[in-house]
């Protein structure tokens, strides 16, 4: 018989319960206990109700395998891909998993999040951590390789001049993990307090308000528009040059007034980017290359997950953690 | 003394004046007198105050070189390049004049159009007619090369399944323009009438309300929108497989609550697309590959165009032409 834990609970206000159902594992899958999570911007628009989501959210994770068909998982320190895939259709055949239509998504869709004392993804999703990277640096992995995912359009536009628009965690991170892969970048954002972190790992950083006029200064080749708010679309088709590429990480559900006119103008490229590849990220974290630790605003017990999720939500806060029990 | 002539004129609402200054064509340009102009859905935005236009709107034409410093082209009937660009730029220098900050370009900025008994443009831009080409024909060659231009979005994307979403002026010649070099393509449309025109040239062709659920049915690689409406974009990221390739034909200035988290979500391509090279439409009207007689509403004298710009702006209208005087 299946027993109940600790989660958050979104309805889509956030509230703890103690009876959650605990998730069975099904074939090929592990449960997870939590050891520490990352709340994400998703995870703050979810508790908005985007989505139309119920249930428990959180897909940033550290953990500890503790029940496994695959008996050699257990007691395996993992991070994990959140998208679990059916591995048997036209994309999965393809390599294309991440757009699986019958794929579940931890903390997203169809499947309980990482924000309870226990969740479930296949084995398949997993990467085992080594023992020297810590728990604190692994917990960045997802939002990581997101932005490592960044890297391929990159390399495929030949670009040179990169900006990333945003100063939050991930245009941070994304800069990070561009930057360790020897690509120059500028990161443009508000806060002078968080273009340090760029700063101090050897990038050059602009306040938004330093640009020259937006409607002339279309110099980079590349821009990551990472602002998290609908207008920094608009800003980002101002600064890249005609032809040139802006890679959408925000996801904007309704940018409002936005004027798609110079997309066909300049005929820019604007391309989404969503999720990387974790073991790929674990690598560059474990290499030392990229040390996130200066992203890491707060930390929380998981019964105080709620409280964590407002504090994320404050402007300008960076990584709010979760601990495990 | 420069001439005066008749032309269109836009304040932006459209009205004849009897007195408009002919223009005096600079060093290295061409004074040409209008045979016969076709309007463009740009013309009856110009109209509306798009952009803040004043003056002489039009840019697709057939026309005679009267006078020209170098003086071999005069009497060439041509076609031209809309986009008059420095020349002397980073941009013009890359090969990248369309995109030149500097430029003029015909009848849309900067630039008095073609919707004029006179107008001029630099002999670089123009491109001489070989005599079997007719005017009917050749007046098409600046919206077919707008129309070809997507080609390379289709061979650089190795898309296969290739969608034309609208079946008005632009959608089916770039449908034609695609089918000549081989491309299988569906076009998708309003209009049974107008897709007869598809269907003839040997295309697939689908009314819009046959298509399967929206959400579910996104099997195309690369989808090119050039509906001329908002909603046109929304339908797009519909149909477009994850990863797939969203050519963006119509300047949407304000695509009112257009939702955009699919482009992330599913990782799409959102490419706009502008004008194309007039010697190679050239080259596909006078191989016979195209044949765009079909496209052609009505045919007004120029004395006449207000009324040709109301005909075009009805629904469901093809090409309304204006001939000289």
């Amino acid at each position: 018989m299946p027993g109940v834990m600790l989660a958050l609970q979104l309805d889509p206000a956030p509230r703890m319960v103690q009876d959650a159902p605990a998730p069975e594992p099904g074939p090929g899958e592990a449960l997870i206990r939590l050891r520490l999570a990352g709340i994400c911007d998703t995870d703050l628009q979810l508790a908005k109700g985007y989505m139309g989501f119920r249930g428990i959210p959180g897909h940033e994770f550290v953990g500890e395998v503790v029940e496994c068909d695959q008996r050699e998982w257990i007691g395996r320190r993992v991070v994990g891909d959140i998208n679990a895939s059916c591995g048997s259709c036209e994309d999965c055949n393809a390599g294309n998993g991440h757009h699986c239509a019958r794929r579940t998504v931890l903390g997203i869709l169809g499947r309980s999040g990482c924000l309870a004392e226990q969740f479930a993804l296949p084995t398949r999703n997993l990467v085992q951590l080594p023992d020297e990277l810590s728990d604190e640096d692994a917990v960045f992995a997802e939002p990581l390789a997101a932005g490592q995912h960044v890297l391929d359009e990159v390399r495929g536009s030949g670009a040179h001049g990169v900006a990333i628009l945003g100063d939050g965690k991930l245009g941070l991170l994304t800069a990070l993990a561009l930057r360790a892969s020897g690509v120059e970048v500028t990161v443009i954002g508000h806060h002078a307090s968080k273009l340090v972190i760029a700063g101090d790992a050897g990038m050059k950083t602009l306040l938004e308000e330093e640009l020259d006029d937006p409607l002339t200064d279309s110099s980079f080749d590349l821009v990551v528009e990472a602002t998290g708010n609908p207008g920094g679309l608009s800003r980002a088709f101002n600064i890249v040059r005609p032809r040139g590429t802006v890679v959408l990480k925000t996801t904007v559900a309704d940018p409002g007034g936005l004027d798609l006119s110079p997309v066909v103008i300049n005929e820019l490229r604007l391309i989404g980017s969503r999720c990387g590849d974790m073991t790929q990220a674990v690598s560059l974290l474990t290499s030392g290359n990229v040390s996130p630790g200066a992203l890491i605003a707060m930390r929380y017990q998981l019964s105080q997950a709620p409280r964590a999720l407002e504090h994320a939500a404050q402007r300008g806060v960076l990584k709010v953690l979760v601990e495990g029990p």
